[in-house]
């Protein structure tokens, strides 16, 4: 973090909360926040709007116009490089060039090839002085999505678990419904919420029948709903379809099935493994990534969550845990017996939280993140423009 | 918490450490800090010593002694009611009486019958006014075995826990070294340390031949060892002999092995149940109290801790959780399959915290815990002499 100061730290997590306030909105754009600031003092800030709209540092700079405000001598704080290509909108980076600011401040390079370093070069250019890392992590921490997409080519996947203490996510005879408390199930609500898509799997439709969609928690926009359904057993009948497009992932071919789920605005995708029976789940995210789905969340059961797991498609996880024992009951996910406990993929915790009489574990892959964080610092370590 | 001050609560919460300090060493006595003030100035403070030594507030009256303080309009704090009979030394009631201080707060009453209201009546009756709850949850906590003991005529029993995310414990050839770390081991025998007995099943010992003792910290005392071994299977070169005493409690009468046993100081206590093939763990715990046993750490295989879960014997969860996912592995704890979730026995979380790069998650029992607290209270409540 070279050049940053303690308010450099400040002024970027007041960027951070703006765009944690748009978590629900800018998809498949990043969430983005910015505060222009001079002498202490804030001149305007924003977030990314919805998909169209204008980007943060656009929303900043009109804020600081609207109050009379010229850039002479300014910082402007921004949580992702400025783009500097021509998209929905025309390029952030020549904005912030016509607006003259002395300094901006750049949380996370944009690992988005249009962009890819050429933001910062163009500011720099400009003779713009330019700050680039600070609080990096926490700005890949609200885009950890975006920049899987760009950089990997597939979504960021978490695995939502719900079980009590020692793991067992439901009774022998199906009952999990009161194992977490309600402040958890609303909690996993707002994880729905800001998730591109909720994945579940036909084991789950057929016996819970959920409608997957965000209750709990005010929304402006429902995630779509996708299900894992190798055999296309599901019933067009079936909840999930009931409000918004659903994404149908399947192993066989059925015209007819395929016809009466289109008249419930769900699409169906035949994408077979190797071996013709399952679906091919890795291909299944790539597919997901290039319709533009920057989070995943799965919420299934333990076939497809070990499934999940099993073919490297899971990111990191969201636990809820109940302070209770069940002992003999179902496990959260299936999984093969190991040998060895050597070579085990081992997350990080990143945060753990009382929420209601529960706990909320979050983990992620470290290696996964560091591989993601590497590809925000490659793109802002290219040359130039 | 009648007539307690925000200073009452901050000293209060130095005579909590001091009583910290002594976890280690006051057993079968309970851990208990005393603080003397005036005016904002500690005149003195001190912990209870080791069984036969003197008590906390004779510590701390002790000290403004020397410092040359009389105790004149000085306020004494201390964490539990101070007692009025003679043991192994004379009242400290007695002894803060001829102190005479202008008044005397205390976190928690004394359960124990020989005291049980009397030693704060002894003050009142003295003219010295007493504040009577202030912290006492926290003084419970470092003291729910002494409080069980004397209430309800069993030990506190802590039941240790470590697993992967999904709750496995080992994986099914046994493997179950690393899946949490050197830090959360550690922890665990910070664990150990407070206990007075440290409690295991024959299938640990035959599996692992643990030790069982407290060495990655450092304790002035080894708790004892305790083992359950119904068909008094183990064998006298087991490394649980290795240091000090031991206590094996089985359902069948063997002088022979009884008598090899004794030779490494291992006594066996023969306790049957109704059929006659298992140990009885209800009048186990009972025993341990017998032998002023306060606090049990159990740190035993999914069957034995199974069985005392069932058994009613445990209070509360010292869980370690290591952020890797095992699917088909052991469970944590063997439990018959239940038919509803109504009903379940729910603990209550108290505490999370990182350890190393695993969590420690505390909960315990709250209708326990509630009994505890209300034996305390019943205590104070008794009006007189």
């Amino acid at each position: 973090m070279p050049e940053a100061s303690f308010q450099d730290v400040e002024w970027m997590r007041r960027a951070l909360a703006l765009a944690q306030g748009v978590i629900h909105t800018t998809s498949p754009n990043p969430r983005v926040g910015c505060v222009i600031v001079r002498d202490g003092q804030v001149l305007g800030e924003g977030a990314t709007q919805p998909p169209g709209g204008p980007h943060a540092e656009v929303m900043a700079l009109r804020a600081a116009q609207a109050a009379g405000h010229a850039l002479a001598g300014a910082t402007v704080y921004v949580t992702l490089e400025p783009c500097s290509h021509f998209g929905r909108t025309p390029p952030c980076a020549d904005a912030l060039v016509a607006a003259a600011p002395a300094r901006v401040v750049v949380a996370l390079g944009d690992p988005n090839p249009s962009v890819a370093g050429k933001g910062c070069a163009r500011l720099r250019a400009a003779g713009i002085r330019v700050t680039q890392g600070v609080c990096e992590e926490e700005a890949l921490a609200l885009n950890a999505g975006f920049v899987a997409r760009m950089s990997r080519g597939t979504p960021w996947a978490w695995l939502k678990l719900a079980a009590s203490l020692d793991g067992r996510s439901a009774l022998h005879n199906g009952a999990s419904q009161w194992i977490t408390g309600p402040q958890a199930r609303a909690d996993g609500h707002a994880w729905r919420a800001r998730a591109d898509v909720v994945l579940t799997g036909i084991g789950t439709v057929l016996h819970d029948d959920p409608r997957l969609n965000v209750r709990e928690v005010a929304t402006p926009r429902q995630p779509r709903k996708a299900l894992v359904d190798a055999q296309l057993r599901v019933s067009p009948q079936a909840r999930l379809f009931d409000d918004g497009p659903a994404w149908v992932f399947t192993a066989v071919k059925d015209a007819d099935r395929t016809a009466r789920l289109a008249e419930r605005q769900a699409e169906v995708i035949c994408l077979p493994d190797a071996g013709g029976q399952r679906v091919d789940l890795a291909a299944m995210m790539r597919w997901l990534a290039a319709r533009d789905c920057n989070e995943v969340h799965v919420e299934a059961g333990a076939g497809l969550s070990g499934a999940l797991f099993e073919a490297g498609c899971i990111d990191a996880l969201l636990v809820y845990l109940a302070p209770v024992l069940l002992g003999d009951a179902a496990g959260m996910l299936n999984l093969p017996a190991l040998h060895s406990l050597e070579g085990v993929r081992r997350f990080a915790f990143t945060d753990m939280v009382p929420v209601g009489g529960d706990v909320r574990l979050l983990a992620r892959d470290p290696v996964r993140w560091q591989a993601l964080l590497d590809s925000t610092r490659q793109a802002l370590a290219r040359p130039s423009l």
